[in-house]
């Protein structure tokens, strides 16, 4: 079955056309400047990638687009829609009402709208996306894919914060810990490489990219995440500022003038490595080189990065009494050996042997410990848009 | 020599008399409600503990009448103020400016004024009484021991925050700590203890009080602590929430119509274990006896509590690549055995062996741990007071 994967923002709608027999991605590529002018990037499987100007006044436009590309003559790669079986939705939130991907129906289009209070920005938009998908394709089975679904086995101890029991009761605050689907992706994969049973073993993936997440994944289920409310805690991001006193909110505000819009604006987008290097890079490889250039505040922001990585697999050693496989995915955690090495130089005390050699490849599926390392430990490049695919075409 | 230790808030002084020589507590005492009508209570050593309403002004008058308590004919503990060769001052926040403990000159009077800024309750009050004590006891020779102090020797990575850069030059924001004097005793005691060289051990210290602090001792130096720029941050406390996302404040100060001061008010005063607990105690013990007939916040507030704990142990496990001893300290981390085992079971992965018999003390110094346990487990009573009066002899 050729599975259409829906990723839709606001203003930008992401999309794969992915064959799910074969597991490959037919055609690829990107809306932008939705409601403002608009464009398409296409790439169908071994051709070229074209960007083209088209007026995108809602999603509705950028989805025929998306459609009438995907069914041209000339640079399609299906004949009509009818060859495309079903759509695949990433949904950045659900809440507590949705443990697993589920197919789309009125009911779960209400219920996924009750959660656009947890995620004011993404679930709208991605309804959206939902309801022109509907429109074009009508008879076509649509599954939606939560972001935060693999986390709801968290237990009570992971989820609670040490606040006021009632604003759980009443407005469901609580940590739900996001890229669901790229964290159950590795560590199921974590499993086939080591040659173990997925239920009776201890993962900890490091999803490393500008945003990024650490999960602890006992006996096939996520214990705990760094994510917690929003993306915004946990690891030192790109421009994220992950975990910070809280009060240091109060400090700035006075200091800068700041009001809580202007505070969540500063933590979301000026912070993490970025404000860390003094607003020289998001990019790793920009700091890396600044870095080994003499560049202090950039080779600081490498070394907090490390460092907060490596606490959090330290604490989920402790979360899970154990672990089994350390897992890098991700734009940085694929790529950067030497950030995985700083990681690792922490972690000797866990019985961890890096495999030098091993750890110099990049972006490839490669276990990076040596035989005898007591804890073995992995690159394993993520796949959200295939998970995407697998469990939408596990539900139609 | 006699040390008269002084710790001063706001509208408090607590006060004991130390001989040094023999590390016998000669009197002590408290304070209380100094600027709103004043109550004074004493108790020498061997002697019942008598409390005396006392107009007390001004911090001024409350010092006087602790002079006046133990210099009296009747219940004193001195002749005169000629017996008592030096003061200690516990001052809360040394900022960058001091890495150890110091002898109070105008020089520094002013630097822990510069200070203020980073304690806007603590430090001020701090001043007060080093003022009141210097009109009183124009010639004793005072000295400043510093909460921060001992984890100025923490490096970069452990206290910079993903935060922009310039926060951290223009005013300081970065990872403080508090505690130090308690982090600092116990992890020495936990080094004679063990029979090991301070300055070749891996010591992780929890120091669970009504405020709880956990700190990572490297070869005798703190490389981490889990309260930040202030006592907000880090574990689950007895009503301050720790560590949070913080986005949640822009969630909630919408949800109830909050602003800054009422958001850090809540964080500070109706979290923790408190507010989990849904505003049934923050005490540990009544927590215990509730969540033992079945009362679930309860339950879930020790749970949380425990949980926190442990993967804080975890991540300064990570931070030192690896642990030799563990240290519970302060009240809970003294006195509750189930909190500890509960720790514990997280925690056998490190090789740590509990001795469930030793566990059952309270409040005595002994190793919790079997003598095969990889990793040496010891509960220690911290004794604030007594590290402030050797600090201050040390100096004079």
């Amino acid at each position: 079955m050729n599975v259409l994967v829906i990723n839709c923002g606001s203003s930008s709608l992401k999309f794969q056309l992915i064959n799910s027999d074969s597991e490959e991605v037919l055609a690829k590529g990107l809306c932008e400047r939705i409601g403002i002018d608009g464009s398409l990037t296409y790439q169908p499987q071994g051709g070229e990638k074209v960007k083209t100007d088209k007026a995108m006044p809602t999603h509705t436009e950028a989805i025929q687009f998306v459609i009438d590309a995907l069914t041209d003559a000339k640079t399609g790669v299906v004949k009509s829609l009818d060859e495309i079986g079903a759509v695949g939705h990433r949904v950045v939130h659900g809440g507590e009402k949705f443990a697993s991907s589920v197919v789309i129906t009125d009911e779960v289009m209400k219920a996924i709208e009750e959660c656009n209070d947890l995620a004011p920005l993404h679930n709208p938009a991605n309804l959206i996306g939902i309801n022109a998908c509907q429109k074009l394709m009508p008879g076509t089975p649509m599954v939606a894919v939560f972001d935060t679904a693999f986390h709801q086995t968290m237990p009570e101890e992971a989820y609670m914060y040490g606040l006021p029991y009632e604003y759980y009761e009443k407005y469901k605050v609580r940590r739900y810990g996001f890229h669901g689907t790229s964290h159950s992706f590795v560590s199921k994969r974590a499993a086939e490489l080591a040659g173990k049973p997925y239920d009776q073993l201890k993962t900890i993936v490091c999803h490393l990219g500008n945003g990024a997440s650490i999960c602890a994944v006992k006996n096939g289920k996520s214990v705990d995440t760094s994510m917690g409310l929003t993306p915004l805690e946990g690891l030192v991001m790109g421009t994220r500022s992950g975990d910070i006193d809280p009060a240091i909110l109060e400090f700035i505000a006075k200091k800068e003038n700041l009001d809580i819009a202007g505070l969540m604006n500063m933590l979301n987008k000026k912070s993490g490595v970025y404000g860390l290097s003094n607003n020289l890079s998001s990019d790793f490889r920009d700091l890396d080189a600044a870095a080994s250039k003499g560049n202090k505040p950039a080779a600081i922001a490498l070394k907090v990065f490390a460092y907060r990585v490596a606490k959090y697999v330290g604490s989920y050693a402790a979360a899970m009494n154990g672990v089994d496989v350390i897992a890098f995915t991700a734009g940085v955690g694929e790529n950067s050996g030497p950030v995985r090495a700083d990681i690792m130089s922490y972690l000797g005390y866990l019985g961890i042997q890096l495999d030098g050699a091993a750890n110099d490849s990049r972006g490839e599926e490669v276990t990076i410990s040596t035989p005898d390392s007591k804890v073995q430990v992995m690159v394993i490049p993520t796949n959200e848009e295939l998970a995407i695919a697998r469990e939408t075409v596990a539900l139609v």
